[in-house]
């Protein structure tokens, strides 16, 4: 944004934005009202016969979005992913934006949405930012169902022989509540069940997130849910919920979360919004099924992953493409100048102002993110995601950088223009779609699980070297004899540094990153390497958003954001 | 039922039922495409703009459905209020039904749902019992986030002075999960907030319950939000959800679970199903928005309320009518054969066995129910709710008691034959509701809070007299120092017997009733009298329904009932 006028907030564009009947959306990319399942006006689920009927379909083109490593506030990149949809289909093309459901935990929190920004947004914000269509209500409920299941065994006589101290499945709330990460239940007397320590994650830290996200339909999401691995027997024999016999019912309190959720932007550009894992301790994309829709009813599909492009289109590439059997066609990186100037040495506080050699020193954080893209083998362009504070010289440095690396970059403007603002993207984009691609992912399957650590640690962060903690070393082996090797890795590190320390910004070289312990997640597919603390569950901070929200007396939201 | 031929499951019936899409249900009840929120096709939830415009109307009549103290399984109140509904549509009447939606929790553990029976249920039976159109999803996220919002006022600072040890708010899920009945919260150091006793309840159990079925509006549910007591200072002083300052945001996160909720019964009567509050620690009624709302768009609506006549018609008559400012034209008290055999001393497990002795003796407890609703001056009918095993003669012995005693009864059929089964109960309903009716609700707002106790419990139980512990005694006068001596009572005691010993059946006479605790429930506006221990979360048996269900690969459920 170039200009001083001062801009309404997130709530209010979205609230005076015109929607169209989401039947009318449907009709737009050919389905018809059997195909969808209205939530109210303005939001509707796929249908399982739309879906399974669309399967004969030819795909679309697939364009992720990813990020240079972030600042605290993010650098915009679900707006550009928005804004980049708009801006496609104000060329006339066929589009949609395939993205992630944000979790209502952190909305009470932090002020601060997950639908885009400013004129680059998916509506009805309000609703999609807080209950939405029960998706994660429904993971919540499944996730406790099991967790209240696995209680019930151990109460009812213990035939699975699961020893109390291994349980590894956590309770789940969609809430920021730090008081719930670590509790002891069951207390209160041999009627009340069998007292053992436990802890909440916040929703979407949940394994069934992950296993939503990645599965191709009922059936795969039953297989995935029957395979997760929630406790170890005394014999140290790992229970999975097949084990519990829940798998069913699950499954059936998931039976419409599985469905896509169709909504519309700002200038109504159908969008798909559905799944929302974490990005540290899951793969942090939108689901497989949403991303398969959208490829099949659309030319163009926009979609992102959470973070950085060392997490979230690491994972995309390793992790996603291989449950979802699609590749994108071209990747976005989005950078903002702010970032850069930090990762250039510029004190936090200070980023507004303009600081040459700090930005330039800061580049080279987008060149290593440019050379994983690369490495990956798909073509990729920067998008400098402008704000108002950025200079006329800071932003013909970054332009001439780009120019000068011959790498494709558009500046955008999305969030104070919606899609016209993203118009240089796309022509950016739509160029970069027709260059050869040869993508090929980071690791094969049957490497070893330490080699794929130092795959990703090495070629996507740049790391001289992996050091395993002796837990970590003794479960890589573990692992192997259980039969899980042959998983890809979810790596699960700070997102503000291409290292696994978040103060070491820029482009760090020769360090070590080291392995604190690993974390099956057999449902999901993939084994977790955690580098250090990982938070599964927010707390609010000392004045919670929560405090500002309320609601008209017709029923609409305000104080929102 | 009177033949022996075999009857499908309940879902089996349900699923085979043909619903018309509730677009068109809306339509034949005077709604138009605006008036309602589409949750897929055959589920809707009734617009504030509907709501607002229907005031003018003129109210239709209310029949409330009730029972005798009902056996284990129930007496089928609920299938005989939908069975009720679907006869006066048969009629030829302008009829709707406002009922309860059940708990998802339960579902998961003992076989049996809460929408009715046979051919006589409300539809989608599945998505009914599952996540609806996620009202209790929405209340479990408030409560937590309320929880959440205490946690942290004591973790930031607790400019409240909030006595740890005296916080009454409990957090919730929709789970039967008795490990979670006594659990300690904020372990693991300082960061992770401050280390107290809580405990979850299920989520029907919660007060935001109560207050969403007692609201009459936006406006009144945001009132009464701020009402609730959460906890009290280290000087006993109570703090209210308005002291935290989360009243806003708790509304925001009910306002559409606020909205009642519009589907069908299998003959395609009008049905809200909306709220469900537990029936002793709450009122056990659904709410009002749905009884307000259905008497606007019908001629005739039938109601019920849960367990007998001393429980929920008494909250009805006491409670809920206050609050909605309606009463019951004429009440429906259902009895079975079975019950009155073992209110007459039959043993449970003999209970499809003749006993015409018993059945004689067991009349006193439907007697005393009848002279209850007789107390609060209105007409009633006695419906028999038939099931197979019922005897010629025992059914001529419970007919001639009923001639004898010159009060009106119909034999009913609904679960096996639907509205076709119930329509001498209609007819015998629209005949009480010519009769002259006086209602008036067994005690004054303005006795003392003892006084109603004693009320209720001489007068509706049949008690001799009432004892308070030392705890409740010393309650009675905090609470009047409080302000809160002029709140009507929410008494919680075993649905078994009319006394608070469920092992007495029968009409017990010259019993005592023993009230140990109080409970403020300030924002639903009454206080609870504890006359023993009040299971508020249930555990799941040995074989958990859960591990019976399935979907199928379109997405139907299987083995839910």
């Amino acid at each position: 944004m170039t200009t001083n006028k001062t801009v309404p907030s997130d709530i209010e564009i979205a609230q005076q934005a015109t929607m169209q009947n989401i039947t009318k959306i449907a009709r737009g990319i050919g389905l018809v009202e059997d195909d969808i399942e209205l939530f109210g006006k303005y939001k509707a689920k796929l249908s399982y016969e739309a879906i399974e009927r669309l399967k004969t379909a030819k795909n679309g083109r697939l364009i992720l979005v990813t990020a240079i490593n972030p600042t605290a506030a993010g650098e915009g990149k679900s707006t550009v992913t928005v804004g980049l949809g708009d801006a496609l289909q104000k060329k006339g093309k066929s589009a949609m934006i395939a993205m992630r459901e944000p979790s209502l935990g952190p909305v009470m929190g932090v002020k601060g949405g997950a639908t885009g920004g400013g004129y680059a947004q998916v509506l009805p914000m309000e609703d999609i930012n807080l209950h939405f269509t029960g998706d994660i209500h429904a993971i919540t409920t499944a996730n406790n169902a099991l967790s209240a299941m696995i209680d019930n065994h151990l109460h009812q006589g213990n035939e699975c022989k699961i020893d109390p101290r291994r349980i590894i499945w956590k309770r789940v709330l969609d809430m920021n509540d730090r008081a719930l990460r670590k509790v002891v239940v069951g207390l209160g007397g041999p009627v009340q069940g069998v007292p053992r320590e436990d802890g909440f994650d916040i929703t979407v830290a949940s394994e069934i997130m992950a296993v939503l996200c990645l599965a191709t339909d009922l059936e795969d999401l039953k297989r995935r849910l029957s395979l997760i691995v929630v406790a170890y027997t005394y014999d140290k024999e790992p229970i999975t919920v097949a084990d519990i016999g829940v798998e069913g019912a699950l499954t059936l309190l998931l039976k419409d979360a599985l469905k896509p959720n169709l909504v519309q932007t700002i200038e109504q550009t159908p969008a798909l919004v559905h799944g929302g894992p974490f990005a540290n301790i899951a793969h942090g994309c939108n689901s497989v099924m949403a991303t398969s829709a959208a490829l099949k009813l659309a030319d163009y599909v926009v979609t992102e992953a959470g973070f950085g492009a060392d997490l979230g289109a690491e994972k995309f590439l390793n992790i996603k493409t291989r449950a979802a059997g699609v590749h994108p066609d071209a990747i976005v990186i989005v950078a903002t100048i702010r970032a850069l100037k930090m990762h250039g040495g510029q004190n936090k506080t200070a980023l507004k102002e303009e600081n040459i050699p700090a930005l330039q020193a800061g580049l080279e954080n987008l060149e290593k993110h440019i050379e994983t893209i690369q490495a990956f083998g798909l073509p990729h362009v920067v998008a400098i995601n402008r704000f108002i504070t950025d200079t006329t010289e800071e932003t013909k440095v970054l332009t001439e950088w780009c120019r000068n690396k011959q790498t494709p970059y558009a500046l955008t403007e999305v969030w104070e223009k919606g899609g016209e603002g993203g118009l240089e993207l796309a022509e950016q984009v739509l160029a970069a779609m027709e260059k050869p691609s040869f993508f090929s992912p980071i690791y094969s399957l049957q490497d070893s699980l330490a080699d794929k650590i130092s795959k990703v640690a090495t070629e996507v962060y740049g790391a001289k070297e992996v050091v395993f903690s002796n837990k970590a070393q003794k479960q890589l082996e573990q692992f192997e004899s259980y039969g899980w090797g042959e998983l890809p890795i979810c790596m699960a590190k700070t997102q503000y540094s291409l290292s696994d320390d978040a103060a070491k910004l820029g482009r760090p070289k020769d360090f070590t990153l080291h392995i604190r312990e690993l974390l099956p997640k057999i449902g999901a597919g993939f084994i977790v390497a955690l580098t250090g603390d990982v938070m599964t569950m927010p707390g609010l901070p000392k004045n919670p958003a929560a405090l500002k929200m309320n609601v008209s007396l017709e029923g609409k939201a305000v104080g929102l954001f």
